[in-house]
Formats: C-alpha cells, structure tokens, sequence
C-alpha cells in the first residue's frame, strides 16, 4: 500500500500486549496505526494484533515498529505496509546505529532465514536470492528519527536517553533529519506525559519533506488541537485506545 | 554544479595543509576532488586550496569536507560544489550522530552568522531569513556514511573508533546506508594502508543506489584495478596526490 503523508493527521499506536477494544470501529477516523511495543510483546502477537487491526480498517496503513529483531518474521512484514524503525538522537549509541547495523549485518547474513525461504539453493543462486529478498526487506523499511522527552519513561529507558533535549537540539536533530540523515517522519516522543507546543514549533520550522509526529500524553481534543497548530502534521495516540474508547475518539480531528 | 555519481571513478583527496604539486595538470584525469584534513587546517587554507583547484580543473566537481565546523564559512560553501559530512559507524556516539546534531543545532540558533549574512532584521524577517538561510546550507550538505578499517590512523583516533568491522559487518552498515539511512555515499577508510578487495566486495552486493567509495594505500594501477573490479565505484587518491605525481598520474583509469 502507498502511504499518503500528506493525508496523515492522526495516529494510533497499538500495543500488541494488551488487549484490542472491543469495537475497533472506534479506529475509523484514524489515518495510520502503528504496532510495536516491548515488554510481552511476541511476533504472534505482533502478527495478530495486525490481522485483526486489518481486517477492521482494510484501507488503512499498519506500520509494524518492532523492539527486537526477533518480532519480525515474514510473515509480519508482508501483513505490514512498513517496517518502521526507530533511530533515537538522544539515546545512546546502539539505539541510533549501533543495533542498526547489527540488524542489517544480519539480514545481509540471513536474508533467506530471516524472510523465510527456505528453498535449497547454492552457490550464486543464494546469492541473488539472497539479495532480492534483502532488496524486498529494504524497501518495506522505513527510519524514524526520535528525540525521547520524558525520562520517565519506558522508551527513554530502553533507548538509554540519560538528558532530553533543549527546544533548539529538538530543532537541531529536526534539521539533522531534513537535511543530512533524510528519514522520512521525525518523532517527537513524550511518551506518557504532554510535552506542549514548544518543541513542535522548534522543530517544525526546519522540516519540509520529512513528515513530524508528536506522542505523548493527547487525551482531548484542546490537546490534539494544540500540537496540530504548532506544527506537527500527526498527533499519535497510544494509550487511551486500549484504556478508553470515548476519550480515544475526542482525539480525532474532524475530516 | 551538478555531480553526476555515474561518472566519477577516481576521487583525489586533498590535504588543505600540505603543500600543492607545482604542476595540478596532474588533475586533469580526476572525477572529484576532495578537500579537507584536520591537523594544520583552516577555513583560509581550505579556502585558498578550493578556489586555486576549482581555478585549475573548473569543469571538475570539488566537495569540502570539513572536520571541524571553525573550517566552513559562507565563503567556502559558496566556493565548493558540496559540502560533505562524514558519519563513522564504527567511531564514538559523537561521530555518527552527536557532533552533527551539535553543528545542526548552532546552524539552526544562528543561520544568519554563519552564513555570513549580517543585515540588521528583526522578528519573523529574522526567522524567515534564517531559515532560508539554512535551507541553503541543507541543500550542499552531503552525507557519507564511513567505516575507517585501519585503526593506526589518525582518522581511526579523531572518530573514537576502537575496532574494525568484519566483512559481514562492512556489509550490514552498507545496507543500513543504502535501506535506513540513505547517504548517497558509502566510504570504506584504510587510510595510509591498502585493504585489499574483500570488504569492498561485502559492501557492494548491497548497494545500488548508494556510490561506493574506496580510499586507501592505493599506490599502483594494479590496486586501482582490483578495487574498482571489486565492486567499488570509486578509488580516492590521496598521499601520493601531494607526494609523488608519477605514481597519482598511474592510479586514474584510462577515459
């Protein structure tokens, strides 16, 4: 499925490791859903948690975000639209590149295992094989560039984000994406608390091809209105889908 | 000046504090030339060294690529055709991602001075200014993603890199340049020693649209040969640039 940035103002992330709600129709304004999460979070219920979302929003892009290498298999990523990864400025060193090249060095290693063909093939066949499936991979991936703003939190945890950012680092790292690292979304991710407008107007003035998310804490339409405003082109909406539909819905803008 | 990758097959590197051969005819076979080093440079030799090259190969492309941001000016931005910023994967947090949102974050707090514009505005005139100016800026701006094998060497120390990769690994940061991060080049450094054909054979299976570059002890037709025949796009030349024309005049292929 193409993804239409400019049609995407709203956003859910879901949780694999807790439950759906039971009406996912609640989902029907929203213009993307992003899957990922890490504690309890399995490829099984990766896989699932994107059929079922599929199933209610056929129209609608899933985006797999996985923690661990191992929540991905074939099967997830062809159930997927993207495999988008999280490259965080403010974390430490393997959670912007580090694991990343190890992810790619062993894909490069694997290709076959990893997008589960398990076909007996040699020699140069492996090799050509081996590559088109690595090219089929990489052209479902898609990077993210985080900046983490709550240290609170499980993902500045997980990153090892140890300081958050200034509104003008915000600004750099935006600028950094636009211009030099050219992932397609910047995220700016309070995760749990809200963060305001201030470092989504810092960023937004330098981001003109890359698309700016802001998480964190949109439980009402006054909030979701705010950062809309500022600048950021989605708002993501993660924890009030599983906890509370009504609320949920109030985040969504009016089409 | 349009750089078109396709044509650039031999690379010299130029040392702005190392004095220039009496005669740059030797130029003439070369595709690109690239400016920069650290010990000994500055924004004037740097300058000085852009403006007397472009003088005598002006149909040749001519990056800088600063190792401090003290070397770039607007006057040398203006002066060469990009400007080219290296991202170690094997060095220290700060040269993969730190230091760039630092240079990111200062170009975006003052545009205006940096790139040299000093007119007294105010206000959004001020910020609409500013961020022209830096869109400016963003368009020169080139990324290359490094990987310095040679750990004897200066390059190796200035990026905090402690190992070398693997060829595996050689290959996983080349995909991770071509699927995630998207630099339109990809450099394996043995800087002042030969590599061999191995790793550039790694990386190359992976790259299509990323330009593969190779810099490192090549001294001879034959090492210029073996390189590009594995799979490089490009062999960068730089010692024997300013040490021994003779033997720089043999490694540029024949047209």
């Amino acid at each position: 499925m193409n993804v239409n940035w400019n049609e995407i103002t709203h956003v859910t992330k879901v949780d694999p490791a807790e439950p759906l709600p039971s009406d996912l129709e609640v989902l029907s304004g929203t213009d993307l859903v992003i899957v990922g999460g890490s504690d309890g979070v399995t490829e099984a219920n990766t896989l699932e948690t994107i059929r079922t979302v599929d199933a209610a929003i056929p129209e609608t892009p899933i985006f797999q975000e996985p923690y661990r290498s191992s929540h991905v298999s074939k099967a997830t990523v062809e159930a997927a639209d993207r495999l988008s990864i999280a490259a965080v400025y403010n974390g430490d060193r393997s959670h912007f590149v580090g694991k990343h090249v190890d992810l790619f060095t062993e894909v490069g290693r694997k290709p076959d295992e990893l997008l589960g063909s398990g076909l007996p093939v040699v020699g140069d066949l492996i090799a050509s094989k081996g590559v088109d499936a690595v090219a089929e991979l990489a052209d479902s991936l898609l990077g993210e560039g985080y900046v983490v703003q709550h240290l609170d939190s499980a993902a500045a945890a997980r990153a090892g984000v140890e300081s958050t950012y200034t509104p003008e680092e915000v600004a750099g790292a935006a600028l950094a994406t636009e211009a030099f690292y050219g992932f397609p979304v910047f995220y700016i991710e309070y995760s749990g608390t809200y963060g305001g407008p201030t470092d989504v107007e810092a960023a937004a003035r330098y981001l003109e091809e890359t698309t700016l998310f802001y998480g964190g804490g949109i439980d009402s339409r006054e909030k979701a209105t705010e950062i809309l405003e500022a600048g950021a082109d989605a708002i993501v909406v993660g924890d009030c889908f599983h906890d509370d539909p009504e609320t949920f819905r109030e985040t969504i803008p009016d089409p």
